[in-house]
């Protein structure tokens, strides 16, 4: 069995406490958590105060730190590798390279084995960005987010006067993606690529027409994209745009193989619950992690240097009979 | 430079010469022919007779098999891999676990890498439907294959009485895909998964009634499926339907993450040129085998033993920088 340790609590930990339980050959020693235990409610997994980590050092195969990449994990992922084999989903993708550099060192230092910035994306969309783009030399690679929830932009719906609450999806603009698909050559910036859908609950007495052009209208976040928005009630937003939050998105690569001859690659995810997915392939990788630390495969990693045998629990004989 | 040997040159070694000129740390030594080098005719690559092969030994770091799957590959590859790394696209599903055996045992004795079953399936499509078992343990997984021409179902229409000349297209059944994606439970068959099309030229005073009804009551090949019968001319069928080699397909993953949660994993590639995709495939690889190979990893390996960052010529850093 491998003994993970989740770190951190939120909907990140919660997904991973998930995600254990579909794999047999995991078991979850528990959660650490810098709350006091007695406050966090489990899905039945024991809760430990951070502080109590450290002396479970022995029973713990890898820890999977499910903090925020902001502050958490900066931080947490180059301690924690002192004494750990961890696995992070550190998705600041400007500050990688820095994170990567303080973690391998560590881990070097003290023969362990880390995996940084695990998920879809940074994770399987890189992978695939990597895998169309080395098949595929000539071509161009397009990554859409969605249809899914936009943090920033439902805050910024919420800062307009008269609005009561709201909630914004980014949606992969489909015209244009079949477009590429079909070959056309288009240059397209980010905007080209999204289309922003609003749902809004409006305070008494607010001016519908005026808030539905102030959004429209705004600069950085809607003035440049196709939106359309909605006016809804507040018990409609909640039972229909609180619930769950799905996400997703799209890798595709359109490539030139000789003179003419289109090779179409398309990666795409469509998911109800982005923490629970992301927390799934974090539980892959924390597989892989273990098992490459018992090759003696030290240093940070990333999912470009895991081959993908060291996910499964299946022998490899049995991967070259059954999937391959 | 990795200096490269194709060995057999049909569609897939012509594919191989072309995508060897779109990888820029690429040189191709030679094409290695059973024919007299005189009667090929190549896109510019100098063409040699077999056995020139081993005298230029030296000047070869990889050798790319373009062999059948049937009787070539299975004598050539651990043939060949006592004196050279190399690559396949041995694709005969059940027979794969003893072909790698036979390979393993002579790449490691003369310390050589061999990658075998190379392609998109087996290649591409096996390694998504790793990962996305290895993610969602789950849920079920579905490959479809097409639109693509059956050269099998072909076949099998020209064989009718009447038929002067057959394409059969199979296609992936959208509604089927459309259903498991909206999560519905379907109990499968292979049959259940394809809609088989065909477009035939009939025989002058054929009678047109006669033979769509035997196409469509055929057993094995059509009686089970949704099958459509056009009837074109020679003239049509050679412009529309015998030009390229298109094909593609699916590997789809619905898996859920907990009660009810649904979570939809698809790869999927539209091709116009299926050799020429699958040569830029093998390409990729041959460039993961050479730089496996320089690491010692000796022996035989499949698309699952192979860390993606060895497909690329990008250095570490810059994957970490620009595609994660």
């Amino acid at each position: 069995m491998i003994r993970v340790a989740i770190v951190g609590y939120g909907n990140l930990g919660r997904g991973v406490e998930k995600a254990i339980k579909k794999n047999s050959d995991m078991s979850l020693i528990g959660i650490f958590t810098r709350r006091k235990p007695e406050t966090v409610s489990s899905e039945g997994s024991p809760v430990f105060p951070m502080a109590e980590l450290m002396n479970k050092k022995e029973d713990i195969d890898v820890c999977i730190l499910c903090g925020g990449s902001a502050t958490d994990l900066p931080e947490q992922t180059p301690k924690l590798t002192q004494w750990f084999n961890t696995v992070d989903s550190f998705d600041t993708h400007a500050k990688i390279p820095e994170h990567f550099l303080a973690v391998d060192k560590i881990a070097k230092e003290h023969q362990k084995t880390s995996i940084i910035s695990v998920g879809w994306d940074p994770g399987l969309f890189s992978l695939n960005r990597l895998i169309a783009k080395s098949i595929l030399p000539q071509g161009e690679t397009l990554t859409f987010w969605g249809k899914g929830v936009s943090q920033g932009h439902s805050d910024a719906l919420r800062r307009v006067s008269g609005v009561a609450d709201a909630v914004q999806y980014t949606i992969p603009n489909d015209e244009i993606i079949e477009r590429l698909k079909a070959g056309e050559k288009l240059e397209l910036t980010a905007r080209d690529k999204h289309v922003r859908e609003c749902f809004v609950v409006l305070e008494e007495g607010a001016d519908q027409e005026k808030i539905k052009n102030e959004i429209i209208e705004m600069p950085n976040y809607f003035s440049d994209y196709d939106t359309t928005v909605h006016f809804i009630s507040q018990k409609t937003l909640e039972s229909e745009h609180k619930q769950g939050m799905p996400h997703g998105g799209k890798v595709l690569r359109v490539g030139e193989t000789s003179e003419g001859m289109k090779q179409v690659y398309d990666f795409s995810l469509d998911l109800q619950s982005n923490p629970e997915f992301t927390a799934s392939v974090i539980v892959a990788y924390a597989r892989a992690c273990v098992r490459l630390a018992d090759e003696k495969v030290y240093g940070a990693q990333t999912v470009f240097d895991v081959a993908p045998k060291y996910l499964t629990q299946l022998s490899d004989d049995v991967l070259r009979k059954d999937y391959l």
